[in-house]
Parts: C-alpha cells; sequence; structure tokens
C-alpha cells in the first residue's frame, strides 16, 4: 500500500538546515497540501508514496529557499545608475533625486517584477521588502506566487506615496488590512532610518507594534555618519534612542548594524533584537562591517540580506553568503569564522526566525511549508563534490539554481519561471531605461 | 571594395580597456591571423569588411578576455576538501597530505582540464599557473587552446614530481626548452614561497631569470606567520631577504602580499615588481588585506588572480573582480577606492603587463592578438543597462560569457565548449572523486 502525495522530489543530496551541518544523501521529500509531509531514503520513498509529480533530481541538492532579509525590490529598475560612492553622496546627488522624478505606481509594479524573477532565478523564496508605493509591490508578490514581507515604509519627508508620517503609517494599514489572511504576504511596519523618523511618529510606531503583532524593520547603525549625526542631534548613539523609546525588542528587525559597541551588542542580545546583514551593501558603500561573530556569540539572530540592486548591485544570496563568511573571516582574521553551513543557516533559518515565519519556513521538516530549491551540482565548476554545504556556499552560483516551489507550488521549473514572462519583463524594463535615460 | 578577414564580430558595446573607462556603442571588430585588425562602428564595418565568420552579438559586451594571475589549475580535483580553516593547518592536515597520496602525472592532467574548462567557461583566456608536473599541464593547456603561463615550480622539499631544487629546475628548464616557440604557452619560474625555498636555489633562479630572461612568479608575505618566521629565521622580513638576493625587478610577480608596510611599498613600487592580488584566496584564508589602492597610488602594477580552486573555491574571475572591489573600498572606508573600471582593468591589462604579454593581449587595440570574450547583457540580472562596465563587475555572473576566442581561434560557441568534451572532463572528475574518497 502506498500513500498519495502530490509532489515527491528525489534529491542527490538533502540539506535540511534543522539539524544543523546535516546532509541526507539520496534522500527524497514528499509534498501534500503546500506541507513537507517525510523526508526519507529515495529507496523507501518509493515504496511508500505515490505521487501525482514526481521529480527526478539525482544530481541536485535540495534544501530550503533563501529568505532575502532586506532588500528595496523596485530598486531594481535603477540597478547601476551610480556606483562607487559613499551612502549619503550617493543617496543625495543621484538616488534621491532620480527616486523623486521617477518613482510612482507603475515604477514599482514593474521594478519589483523585475527584482521577483531575479530572486527565483536565484533561489530565494522569500523576501523582506521595504519602499514606497508598497500596495504595488503586494500586487506583484502576490501575482507571483513567491512569499514576501511587505514593508509598510514611514519617514519624515513627503514622497509621492505620502505627505507625512501620519499619512505612511495610516496608507501602510489600510494595506495590512487588505492582506491580513492572505496565506504568503505579510507586513512589518518600516520606519526607514533613525535619522529620517523622529520620535513622534516612532512611539507611534511601538504602540502599533505591540497592539498589532507585528514586526518592525528599519535601517540602523549603517554608518559612522550617522552615529555622529545622532550625537549631534540626540546626545544618543541611535541604538540608544531606541531603546529608550522602547523599540527594541523581538519585534525589532535592525538592518546593517555595521558600528557596534560590546555593550550595544550586549543590549541587542538582551532585548532579542534581530540583526539583518547586507555585507556586500555595507562593502560597497563603504559603511563598515557588522561584527556578525561576536552577535553570534552573544546569541543574536543574524540573516543575511542583498539590500536594494542600486547599492550592490543583485539580489543574488549565493554572492551574499559567500561576501558574508569571507568577510567575516578576514575582519576577524580567523579563518573559522562564520563556517559554511552557519552562513547557509543565516541565509535560510535565520531569516524565517527574524520575520516570525520559522514555524513555517526556513528548514526542511515534517509540518512545514514546501518552499524549497533544486541546486545542479553536475557542472565543471562544482565538481568534484566531497562536500555539498561546501560546494553551495563557497563554489555554485545562482544560475545553476533549476528548481524552485513555494508552499508546494511550483514557480520555476528546470530554469523557467511558471507564473512570471521573461520576456514581458525585460521589454518592461528596457522601456523604463529609455525614459529614465542617462547616459 | 571590402576587405576580407577572418572573423568580424558586431557587438552591443565594446569595451576596449585602453583607453581606460571607455565604451563603444554597436561597434564591431575585425580578425585577421588571429590579431585584431579594426574596431570601427558596426555601420562603417559592415560595408569596410566581409568575413568567413560573422557573429551578431548586439545585446553583449565584447572585452579582453581575463588573465588570471594566478592559479594552481590541477587543484581544481581538491576543490573544497577541506575549508573554514587557516593557511598552516589547511596545508599542513589537509592539502600537503591529498598532494603527496594523490599527485601525479595524470592527475595534474586532469585537473588541469577540468581547471580550463572552468576557466573559459567564465572568460579567463590567459592563466598563470604554478603546480607540479607542469609538463602535464602544458599538454592540456596546448590542446585546449587557451594561453598560458606556466610556472617551473621549485621548492626544498622532494615531491613525486622532483627530488630537490636541482632538478625542480631542471625539469623546469627543460620543459621551458620544449615549449619555447608555442605561440601560446610561455614559461616562468616559480620559487613556491621564501618559507619553502632557500637561499641558493633563489640565488641560482635570480642568474637564470636575467639569462633566460624570465618572469619569476611567487608566493611572498601572505600571512603575518610568514613575517615572524623569517624575522626568526632570517632577522628579515620576506620582502627584504628577496630584495638582498637582488630578486626584487620588473621581472618578479609577487602574489598575495597582504603584509606590507609603506616602505615596502614604496621598495615594490621603486624595484618594478608586480603584485597578483588574489582577494578571496586571502579573505577564506584570513590571511589578510592586500593594499592594493596604496600600491596602485605608488604606481605599482596589481594584477588579479583566483587562487586555486582548493582556497578559493572557484576560478570566476567576475567574483574576484567584485571581492577585489568591495574589499579595497571597506577595507579604506573609502566607497571610491578602486573604481569598476579599474578592477577590470586589473583583472585584463595589468594581468598581461604582469606577464610580458602586454603587447599582444590585454586590451582591445588593432594589432595586438584577437582573445576575446562577449558576455551577453540581456538577462534580468543585468538589466537595466545604465553602464556597461558596473553591470559586468557589480551584476554580471560568469554564465553570461556566451563566446571566447584566443588569437582569433572560437573556444566557446553559445556557451558551447570547442575543444574541449565537458562530459569526459565530468566523467574523469567524477572518477577521481570515487578515488580520493572521503566523507
Amino acid at each position: 500500500m502506498t500513500t498519495s502525495v502530490d509532489t515527491l522530489i528525489h534529491a542527490g543530496w538533502i540539506i535540511p538546515i534543522e539539524p544543523e551541518n546535516t546532509v541526507l544523501r539520496e534522500h527524497s521529500l514528499a509534498i501534500r497540501d503546500g506541507l513537507i509531509v517525510d523526508i526519507l531514503p529515495t529507496k523507501a520513498a518509493q515504496s511508500t508514496y505515490r505521487a501525482a509529480a514526481e521529480h527526478r533530481l539525482t544530481q541536485h541538492v535540495l534544501c530550503p529557499g533563501f529568505v532575502n532579509a532586506h532588500t528595496h525590490a523596485a530598486m531594481n529598475l535603477l540597478r547601476g545608475i551610480a556606483d562607487d560612492l559613499p551612502l549619503m553622496a550617493w543617496l543625495q546627488n543621484h538616488i534621491w533625486p532620480a527616486e523623486g522624478k521617477w518613482v510612482n505606481e507603475e515604477f514599482v509594479y514593474d521594478g519589483t517584477r523585475l527584482a521577483i524573477a531575479e530572486m527565483l532565478r536565484s533561489g530565494t523564496t522569500c523576501v523582506n521588502d521595504m519602499y514606497f508605493f508598497p500596495d504595488a509591490a503586494a500586487r506583484a508578490y502576490k501575482e507571483s506566487g513567491i512569499r514576501a514581507s511587505i514593508g509598510l515604509v514611514i519617514i519624515d519627508f513627503p514622497t509621492a506615496w505620502a505627505r507625512n508620517a501620519q499619512e505612511y503609517i495610516d496608507k501602510g494599514l489600510a494595506l495590512r488590512d487588505h492582506y491580513r489572511s492572505h496565506p504568503l504576504i505579510t507586513t512589518a511596519l518600516a520606519p526607514h532610518a533613525p535619522y529620517t523618523v523622529s520620535d513622534e511618529p516612532l512611539k507611534r510606531i511601538r504602540v502599533l507594534a505591540d497592539e498589532l503583532d507585528m514586526p518592525i524593520h528599519m535601517h540602523v547603525h549603517e554608518t559612522a555618519d550617522e552615529l555622529d549625526q545622532s550625537l549631534q542631534h540626540h546626545a544618543l548613539h541611535p541604538l540608544e534612542r531606541l531603546q529608550r523609546l522602547g523599540l527594541l525588542s523581538p519585534r525589532f528587525l535592525a538592518v546593517h548594524m555595521t558600528q557596534l559597541t560590546a555593550h550595544e551588542i550586549k543590549l541587542v542580545a538582551d532585548t532579542g533584537t534581530h540583526v539583518l546583514h547586507c555585507p556586500e551593501s555595507n562593502m560597497k558603500l563603504a559603511s563598515g562591517i557588522c561584527p556578525v561573530p561576536a552577535l553570534l556569540d552573544a546569541g543574536v539572530n543574524v540573516a543575511l540580506g542583498t539590500d536594494g540592486a542600486s547599492s550592490n548591485n543583485d539580489l543574488d544570496m549565493f554572492g551574499e553568503m559567500r561576501s558574508a563568511t569571507l568577510l567575516a573571516k578576514v575582519a576577524l582574521r580567523d579563518a573559522t569564522a562564520v563556517p559554511a553551513h552557519r552562513v547557509l543557516r543565516m541565509a535560510t533559518l535565520n531569516g524565517a526566525k527574524a520575520l516570525w515565519l520559522d514555524q513555517w519556513i526556513g528548514s526542511l521538516v515534517p509540518g512545514k511549508s514546501a518552499d524549497l530549491i533544486a541546486i545542479n551540482l553536475n557542472r565543471i565548476e562544482t565538481q568534484p563534490v566531497y562536500h555539498p554545504i561546501s560546494q553551495l556556499v563557497y563554489a555554485a552560483s545562482r544560475d545553476q539554481v533549476t528548481d524552485v516551489w513555494v508552499h508546494g507550488k511550483q514557480l520555476m521549473n528546470d530554469r523557467r519561471l511558471l507564473t512570471l514572462d521573461e520576456q514581458s519583463i525585460l521589454s518592461k524594463t528596457q522601456e523604463w531605461r529609455q525614459r529614465i535615460g542617462g547616459q
């Protein structure tokens, strides 16, 4: 007697993330109603289950999809418009003027679709986004079938999306209500940064987060400059100011965190604050180095994000994993820092934890949602295979991702996107390129 | 009247490297007898030349092939066998024992073929190699049609290749004589490192280099540990010892150089010594950070290399360019350090200069050899295109290389290797994986 399931995937290797640093050789994974129902040796699977869809991926690793814990998806349309500049010159002279001129609902919808295509093609199945017109982004996410946490952006100054902090909050909460029961879309309060949001809206955000049980997603301690400014205006480091405002807690997701004293690391650990590490953005903008090993040692949950494509310039979690471990090693002069299996966990389970989704995603465990990816290791670039986790982190590239599922639904099959039309996305992108102009 | 050429390539963009930071839109490149004969607007090209082979690569960038200025190609067979370890533990407990057991002529031939396939697939057209059994490596290079500088390795201790420094030198020189008139293969004297080669052979190497007009390729100042040891044994930093032995000169190619005082930077500049920078290897082994901006400012020629696949763990010059610029920026806290066009030059022309091949390769200039690559930018990951150089360095990946030519001969066409059989290389690699065993 065999049991009926929806999908059965036979993989060369399964890396479940839990338990950490585990590789299962020639195992299979069974999916029913969007959930993982079993993981077992392929031989046993064949006599236990019959499936509507069966996939033989014997040269492939099957692992949880990546959780890109911080990005600004729509900024994909500004990829490479300005490089080799420090944060404030880049923002003030290039990004903010371009955004002021071009960002509207259509820009965000089209840019988010370009970003989703890039993320699915590189194995990301869940993204934590923060940008203007989150309603347009949410529509793009919903149509694509990817899982997303939509940041309800809040900033003191007026943009095309809202006129003041109150309007940002009101529009955000309306969006939250609209998506409250969507199975794949969640929302987070997203005050932009300590230097762009004043105390009053931050207090309101804290109350709302408590009342509505929502995460707070915010850039914090990105540059030394930010700390200097805060000392001038508030006579406090931003983190201390946020602590006094009552924001630091397991609800709080602090992005970047490149400047941290030992005391502040303890504060982050004690309050259960999550850290979203974006190593390539921090390197490219010369912002600084987040002390990841010290944070992990203190028990802080550290997840990984790409940041937006205009500061990275891609949404590739393979690159981000590699940069995270290489940067940690050289910064500490310790080659054992953040080993491969640890950074793979940061890119999956730790991201799920930060978004409060680890009950559902981030590892391959029966009962969790079937959000998973297959990576073909039978390539010149990833042979021979001594340790599959080493190959994923130190040798594989995004184009080796062949198949992607979110909640059991296949979104990419042998590199073909099933819910998005690549050609129409490329055409739309080229239209925007013509419109935005420049060199 | 049209002029006859062998090959005419119509490209969306040509990046010639000389002049620096130049992009030619809709230009074409004509090849005859292996050499570039003209670069001109596509419209003019169509009325000027007729070609036996014509390529329309209108969505592509055409640029010089990468020069991988430092690798140990055959070590591809040990890719990922041991990670997350510091240099000496990694060498002494893993790499040297595995090499002692497995390295022979067959290993080097098969491993080098795997490496060549990886390099061609990622746009490298010239490589500076250093490994045992250089005769087997040279055979693999010759058959593939790639351009190579073969390091004639010299080390104090016995290996399967030679018993002592004298035998290493003798065997190396025999190999040099064998390939003296080969159009694509050159040789370099390759003493392994200051801590593995004693003064007597180094003196002999210096004399030979002068007499035979050969470059010297050597690991130098890779780790702080190397400096400490040298102070103990010689009461000198390795660089100073090499200077006293007369080795530092425009013939000398110093790999790694992560530990340098201001005085040593000046010494390197004054002697015309080249620096071969391997950022990912230095990060992964936590060796340190080569002060690239200071070296460039001092007028030193700095080229880029991947190092061997067992310490990197790939031979991908796209990744190496990105890591080089990102690391320089964050190390100096200067986002303007090593801009995109500079690192692209390091990966091409500076490598050619280090190998004394810049008369022939490293930039697209009429009269130089047609060693070039095409990269397709019409992908989700590299759209929109505001600045093609930014896309190459900050967003493109190795799989976007579609076509490769060396000395006018096409070695890859639309991702299909023309001189190597990928399937047989994969099979051989898997045979070695079985033999070497392990987890």
